[in-house]
């Protein structure tokens, strides 16, 4: 038989057992906190009607989108969850409870150029509340709110979401008579950090043709800085002069208020108003999150307020707030930086029980320490003890659980501390107790440095 | 804005969000059982290289598959999790430890002809254990054991799971010198249950050119029926004659053996000599599953042993044992059947709390809540109290807990169980007490009837 070489394809991840173990951990931290929060889980497919999700067309998706024929139709793969998710509230709309919440953690799909920490097919963990015809401003503050529960349950501490509206940039623009050329400008002005305020200053001049007067304003605008309440202060200054940024400051105000209220220190939430995120979805409070001390990543989460969420689908006004962490990047990142606590477990079981002699009471033993909770491996294996302790190592397993003819008389087993080389005879519900407490404690997910 | 009249492809599941409750705890039994016999988790791409896909090639494989360029790539759609596992061994074998046991829950496509009850996408969720070389026989009892707690673990007991072995096939067609006809005689065989002894005597004898002995003796070894023991028995009979088929009856009887060792019940597991699977891949131990009261969907949960993996990518000898739960299809099956238990709660949040002045308490007391384990919605909409009950009905919520001036005051909340229409005042930990306390003992996910 002629041989394939066996590949997989780039900018597609595939983890080694003990990495996808840590990858479980913070899918299980997602999904236990979006439950928590009354979300409902959604799973839809990943193949849909071509027309249907390039419904709204344009721009990199049409470039990117995986499209292809299978007889007579034309599908293609979700590039979101958010387009899956219109689809699925107009189709459904009748059996749904308004406010809709879900969550999804599903891949989508991109044909970017490959590239390092770009990938292709990723996890995209996402959370929408939707309304029939009006939403509260509370939901713009829950739903960061819950993005803060997630991320301190990874273990993170040094993040930030970052929170604009993007009724405030609107307004604003509309001020200066330059809502025509927003997009161009939130594009220039997004290089602030990057090359500075004289070299923005010159590009909206030049490149714009816009005022040095009105250049001088947006770059004011956008240098706002401060705690929160400076912000929120500095901002009321523009107060009275468009109804549209009066309205974006008052949702502002209540967001930041209520994120306080869902307990989110100011260390972690902040406003920003060079965040504006896609020009055409979001309506309102927009967010964006970053890893403190991995700026150069930019956003990890983002999401915002849209008014019309299936308006390509349905006559049916349905207003949401939604946001989505992008969980395959974020996982490259923490990974490569070393932030992935390398103290919890990443062996597929807490204890390999090792049968000296007789089968039976090997496969009672493990059975006994599966209903204490614990994940066991019997190890059936015809190996001399060396071998079986060598498997142990490989395998990255804490605690090796020996069971000789004199322990099966004895009603007890030897359990082997792999790390320490430590080893007790006990009864295996004390074995069990041993195991169990030895893992305890092992710290979050993410080690922060 | 023209609209599109939304769909979901036919062929693709997608639930409703009290539906997806009930998928979404079989997916947990199935990780916590598969994580608990010390499984590694894994997830491979969806998209893969369609070379490495098709290398075994034909049959309806090639016909079903998704498969399409992207740039100058030929890609396709995994058609099973085995395939991607082959390669996944085959490529990372240095890194990880034999016998490797990983379970893969995934979606996996086929572009079959549409019919009710057949889906283009469906999960499937596999375990298999593979070795390096070798691989002990106790696997192939293990891996029906796990699949035992499984079923049990959904609240089935009225399965069974049909075990068989090719070696004791092949080596009874040795025996008649009919290897070259195998599989034609297994298709025909096949029919035994549907039209009986009689045509399918004159079927073998008719169409595939055998001797009426020769018949007689087929038909003769397919009805030997009894308990395992009185099955193994008969089979002793044929001893003696030919070596694969004397070794294959040895692995049938260890695995019977073992089977009862790891504590399935003769009730959830019988020899049946008819299960043959695919011919050209398994090569010892092969199962299927049938819910007693449903044959008519046929096997629910099958695989077997194979001798070589990978060979298509490596030239290591990698052999294994894997059983594969057609996830989408069973989870149909037992809805459409009303098996679905209707005590467990559907409602993506097990209480939701109605603020009836002041926001911030309300938020602290879900938060109190969701520290007791709960799924607290927070019910953050301006409206008319009417309606907001009518939202927790519709939500089909268990209990709404409703916070006002005078419970703020007096540190307390009301519980209204929204079945009785009983409604008690507590303190937030009664009321977490009360809520856990009536969720407990619901029952099993599937009721039988």
């Amino acid at each position: 038989m002629s041989i394939i070489k066996p590949r997989t394809l780039s900018g597609f991840m595939e983890l080694l057992p003990g990495k996808q173990a840590q990858f479980e951990r913070m899918l299980e931290v997602l999904r236990k906190t979006y439950a928590s929060y009354g979300f409902a889980a959604l799973d839809t497919p990943v193949i849909e009607d071509a027309q249907i999700l390039l419904a709204k067309g344009g721009g990199d998706t049409e470039k990117q989108i995986y499209r292809f024929q299978k007889g007579d139709s034309d599908l293609a793969l979700r590039f979101d969850l958010t387009v899956p998710l219109a689809k699925y509230v107009a189709l459904h709309a009748n059996d749904l409870a308004f406010p809709f919440r879900r969550y999804q953690i599903s891949k989508v799909y991109r044909g970017e150029r490959a590239q390092r920490g770009r990938f292709r097919e990723f996890y995209q963990a996402d959370i929408d509340i939707i309304g029939d015809g009006k939403l509260d401003i509370i939901n713009e503050a829950e739903i960061p709110a819950i993005i803060y529960k997630v991320f301190k349950g990874f273990g993170l501490s040094r993040f930030q979401i970052r929170v604009n509206n993007r009724k405030i940039l609107n307004g604003f623009y509309e001020m200066l008579h330059l809502s025509h050329k927003a997009s161009d400008i939130m594009r220039t002005v997004d290089k602030l950090d990057k090359i500075g305020t004289r070299k923005v200053g010159m590009l909206l001049i030049d490149e714009l043709d816009i005022s040095e007067d009105h250049a001088d304003d947006i770059i004011c605008f956008m240098l706002i800085k401060g705690t929160n309440a400076e912000v929120l202060e500095k901002l009321e200054e523009y107060r009275g002069r468009n109804e549209t940024f009066d309205q974006g400051l008052e949702e502002l105000k209540a967001v930041c208020e209520n994120l306080s209220a869902f307990g989110v220190p100011e260390a972690n939430f902040a406003v920003d108003l060079t965040i504006a995120r896609g020009l055409d979805y979001y309506t309102g409070t927009v967010y964006e999150t970053t890893l403190l001390d991995h700026p150069e990543i930019g956003s990890v989460c983002s999401g915002g307020r849209y008014d019309n969420l299936a308006g390509y689908y349905t006559d049916r006004q349905l207003p949401g707030v939604g946001i989505s962490i992008g969980l395959t990047r974020l996982f490259y990142v923490l990974d490569e930086q070393g932030l992935l606590n390398p103290e919890l477990p990443t062996a597929p079981c807490d204890a390999l029980v090792l049968p000296m002699g007789d089968i039976a009471p090997a496969v009672a033993l493990a059975e006994t320490l599966r209903g204490h909770g614990l994940r066991v491996q019997l190890y059936g294996e015809q190996k001399k003890f060396k071998q079986k302790m060598a498997y142990a190592d490989k395998l990255g397993v804490k605690f090796a659980v020996l069971l000789g003819e004199d322990e099966i008389a004895a009603g007890k087993c030897s359990v082997k501390n792999m790390t320490t080389g430590e080893q007790v005879t006990v009864t295996p519900a004390e074995a069990a107790a041993l195991i169990t407490q030895s893992m305890a404690n092992n710290g979050p997910i993410i080690l922060e440095k």
